[in-house]
């Protein structure tokens, strides 16, 4: 029996994050976020930041070309996707969890029973927020949010080839701004417990 | 204050329409689908099917420019979604409901504390759903809802320049193919309530 795994594609500063660990503490499962790209980092030699920079970017920008990994085929991109989508499978064959990110949905489509969830917030909520919660200190956080938004939007769109936030694509997406952190858990705790 | 209102936009064959019905029952509410359009039939003189077609064309097509009304200017269907949105306008200042279609999460957007919904579900569910619910003796189901999704969505675009079933313009959306009819209306009771 495939095990019933909560993936969340979420947008910068929308509290999918948030969400994803409060919804797995509340049913008792493991989530994997951070923890994934240490795991990622361990195994790939790189460091935490540069994956987590490079789980943004769809090959062929400046990063992936300018420092190949010697042993990849055919750049550092695709390199960190091999063995995130490894990790991942691994991870959904070990037993129920939620997992943040990462196109955990694409990966998992035939080898877990997922409730596949897109959380995503305006611009005021997530501007509000990053400086809140990340104390970020740009001038502009929109035009931060802007650039992180499309950044996962190719590199989605690149690995997956599915439209990133499209409705469709997901069991449910849910609007953290006008919803609320806890009515998001409260929802997918609901819908889980019931699938 | 502004009144509280479901808006449900839907795919063809999802069972948007009886989830909206359900929710409206269970909070005892009015639900405007078909009532919608007995009104706009009523008071424009054109049939009701007529109206149900036309709202599902942007302007422009074969119906709209071969047929114009008399008084309208400059085609029915531009003529319709002005009375459309004239009588949505006036539900919602009547109290809270759920209303089905018709392009009240746009129309509404300023005027009422809205609940905007979207309920879809892969071809298989709707196809075998028109099949069962409407008795479509199509020898090819997917055909007509494919045509249908292209003209609601060409309607939609029209008329609010919004992309139908983008998650970012909705509060939610629902899988009810994958989540099921009464987890459909159990979160939207659910998130109505606590609004």
């Amino acid at each position: 029996m495939k095990n019933k795994i909560i993936t969340i594609s979420r947008e910068f500063g929308s509290g999918g994050r948030t969400i994803g660990k409060e919804t797995a503490a509340r049913l008792d499962l493991p989530c994997y976020d951070r923890e994934l790209l240490q795991d990622i980092a361990k195994e790939s030699g790189f460091a935490e930041d540069y994956v987590s920079e490079a789980g943004e970017y769809a090959p062929g920008g400046f990063l992936s070309s300018a420092f190949s990994h010697p042993g990849a085929n055919p750049n550092n991109a695709d390199y960190l996707w091999q063995l995130q989508y490894k990790l991942i499978t691994h991870l959904a064959q070990q037993g129920p969890c939620v997992i943040v990110g990462r196109c955990a949905d694409y990966i998992l489509h035939d080898k877990a029973d997922c409730l596949r969830v897109f959380i995503h917030a305006d611009m005021d909520f997530r501007a509000k927020r990053i400086v809140q919660v990340y104390g970020q200190r740009d001038a502009s956080p929109e035009q931060r949010l802007r650039d992180k938004d499309k950044r996962r939007a190719a590199y989605h769109r690149f690995y997956t080839d599915m439209k990133w936030g499209h409705a469709q694509n997901y069991d449910l997406t849910l609007n953290s701004g006008t919803l609320g952190i806890d009515a998001c858990v409260r929802i997918l705790c609901d819908v889980y417990g019931k699938k």
